[in-house]
């Protein structure tokens, strides 16, 4: 129904690829541009993609700027403390106020999905070069269009339950590991007015945000999670009179001599 | 399987009681008081029950307490913004350690509740003596038996959707009110290894805790929300290495000259 | 991404408005023919709607024609139990390769909604004129997307609480009446490879299909329910061996001497 | 709440232990009394476990030993096909009324766990003597006290995915295989008034049914599923006056000159 573009902003930490060279070597402009090609080249004119970082001034992430984006990606591993809080507290209220967020694989531990979660957000894990398969559990949804079951990952991080989160809302993916271990990797979330989607395969170690099935799984993910501009809007506690069901009105306080401070 | 009593703390903010003669007047001693006594009668042996008020010290939920509370029953309103963050974070860590949570009528605005939620827990709402029918929509789940289906309250504050909160794991009661609004009034999550059950009939102006049936289902919920003493602990980041699912040991940090701060 | 329009078949009982002269009244060419006008004005060149009635050839629900619907709406209510066995049995397995199914108020109780359902699909209700307000609860839903919150249906049969449905994969809409009853107006379901939407409005009493907010809520059903044509297909048992994903074969028996007719 | 102990019937299609050798040697009395001592040997007191099989007159499953059953396990595989159509809706009936039903590992595929599901319970399978990985990933749910994680199991059958079933309410375990499938291995489902509990580990090739860990959960599983004997009552359709909530009466039918047979 809406013709414009998605406007797409994929941010990433971008620490592990100037600070490591075997990640440099894997992601020589970052995994953020690796995801934003991916996105591009799937969505087309579907999307509209730019990129942001944590260096830069607020982290890219300017009241302006979120305002005009409609899906966030978020990849943060080693830095997540250095992500200041006012602006987590800012990506927090736009999501609420329904911009879309994929957090991908180590973001699990962000503070932004931790907020979100209510949960510790915690995994267990190990980095020894495991294969990954990641199985369709929801063949009806639409992100898991267009992907093989199984998607074959050949290198990746181990990350395995239990994953402290809460219940998705949709449970779309889950993968193996050669250990053993299993991980709910694809998980749906509703938050305020706005839609997450939390995808785990992803590492700076492996070149998995090179592998197209997991392009085409953050490409439906951006698809699904956009939300309708103009309903961007912070729910917000109203008080309706009896009989009129559209006009709230500001809330004054939980005692006669109190003001909108508290309730 | 476990024949100790469940050790239940009723923490009532106990503010609006000793302000308002008109509470104090449906209340005499408190809303907390008034839940101990429901939960006490309803479950006889098979509950231990204590209080404690944001006045005492630490609000009455130091580390020594909290470790001693199978389910914390909790209500607030006028002033959520006086409780202490620190208690707060306590409070957050038993939950997600395993510690049953009730969280009752205004307190879906509280510290703890938002916090465990991730989203604004706004509603809609009015005091204008509504009358409350609460419906059961999960006959099957235990925290519904031995009600009335609805169960009827004369008179009510109104909640309203929307209210913002993640969909909840189980939906057990919504309510509609004399002006046709709804809400989803019994909702449970499940946060770490502790178990939420959120339930909105209860205000300070009404004599909603002296109802028999809101009595009941406060009863319930806690033998629902009680969990195993024994596994108490808060989900940690672990790393397991190949073919060894028992044992698992600290994570060291993100990058080779990283310790423990980040990941 | 596919710009083909999605296939819309409407299903009409097409009796009260036959045999009921104030259901004529109302539909003077049938209740289906106001369902299709809905969608087609909403939907435009996005959609290709026809419809189909209990009467014509095998109720209008080929195997050809079918197979050429991406989605089918369904309202039946009289004439329930003169529904084939063999076409329900048709429609029961093109939903589970993927074709969505609208199914609309009194539907709740046919053939193709209680077997995919599982359970009785009864409700309590009655005819006396209640007025429904039907509330948003999943505000970041597709199927929510432009209609007030709440929407107003000045006249209405009332359906309340408890459906014995299943717990639905989401709920959009609570609906409450005159009379203080609440009712799930609004659930989705994914069964095999379908999409499911149960949307309670509507009566033959009522003018409810010319209402434009319930016509947009059918419209915005029809978009979310369309599956991927080409992905239409029955889940199936297969046998995989060790190593090889993807190319299953035939089951053959539970016992050395059996063949494919049990297992 | 309830002293009474739990009335547990297992039931066995008993086949493969009669007609096959090594079946015969790892379960001589048949899984049903494999299954049947595990529940005994945990629950003690708390229950009452008796048995029945496929060639008992009316399998064993006549209406009053239904109505004098609180839980329900079944076992089947060779032979579904032989339940008679009768028995399957008896069974049907008392699930949705009230009584709780384990299903049992190649049960999936039993008439009455797929009249239940409204899918077709399909899914990938080898039988190579795989390892399976039991995870728990709701470790707040009364269904995983006391079990590892994971339960491993030496071996077994493998089950994996697509499972063809409705979203499970709650998904307690994931199962891994040594292969890399993986499997949703614990499901509860709410249907009716009755609790399902679907636990797929157990094959009659491998002595699973020894496992203690396996028969734990069984165990637990009994305990969750057993529901209220005093509310068994099937969900009736019933039409309500306008402000009578407790007192609903016969349905008489969709027209004026209709009865009872349709709507």
């Amino acid at each position: 129904m809406n013709d414009a573009p998605i406007r797409v902003l994929v941010w990433g930490e971008n620490r592990h690829e100037r600070a490591e060279p075997h990640v440099a070597a894997i992601y020589p402009d970052g995994m953020h541009n690796a995801i934003r090609r991916g996105i591009e080249d799937r969505l087309g004119a579907r999307a509209s993609v730019s990129t942001a970082t944590l260096d830069d001034p607020e982290h890219g992430l300017t009241e302006e700027v979120l305002a005009a984006t409609d899906v966030l990606t978020w990849w943060g591993h080693a830095a997540h403390a250095e992500v200041s809080d006012e602006v987590v507290a800012r990506v927090h209220r736009h999501v609420l106020s329904g911009m879309g967020l994929l957090v991908l694989h180590s973001g699990h531990w962000s503070k932004i999905f931790t907020r979100l979660m209510g949960t510790t957000c915690t995994l267990r894990w190990r980095s020894e070069n495991d294969r990954e398969l990641v199985w369709t559990v929801n063949p009806a949804h639409p992100i898991a269009r267009g992907v093989p079951h199984p998607i074959v990952i050949p290198a990746q991080e181990m990350y395995g339950e239990q994953f402290d989160i809460p219940t998705p809302d949709e449970l779309i993916f889950i993968s193996s590991f050669t250990g053993g271990e299993v991980f709910r990797s694809g998980c749906t979330f509703r938050r305020g007015n706005g839609r997450i989607f939390y995808f785990s395969p992803g590492d700076q170690d492996y070149p998995v945000y090179h592998h197209p099935d997991v392009l085409q799984v953050i490409s439906n993910g951006v698809e699904w999670a956009a939300g309708d501009p103009a309903r961007r809007a912070l729910p917000t506690l109203l008080r309706y009179e009896t009989g009129d069901f559209f006009n709230g009105h500001d809330y004054r306080g939980a005692m006669p001599d109190q003001e909108t401070e508290a309730r």
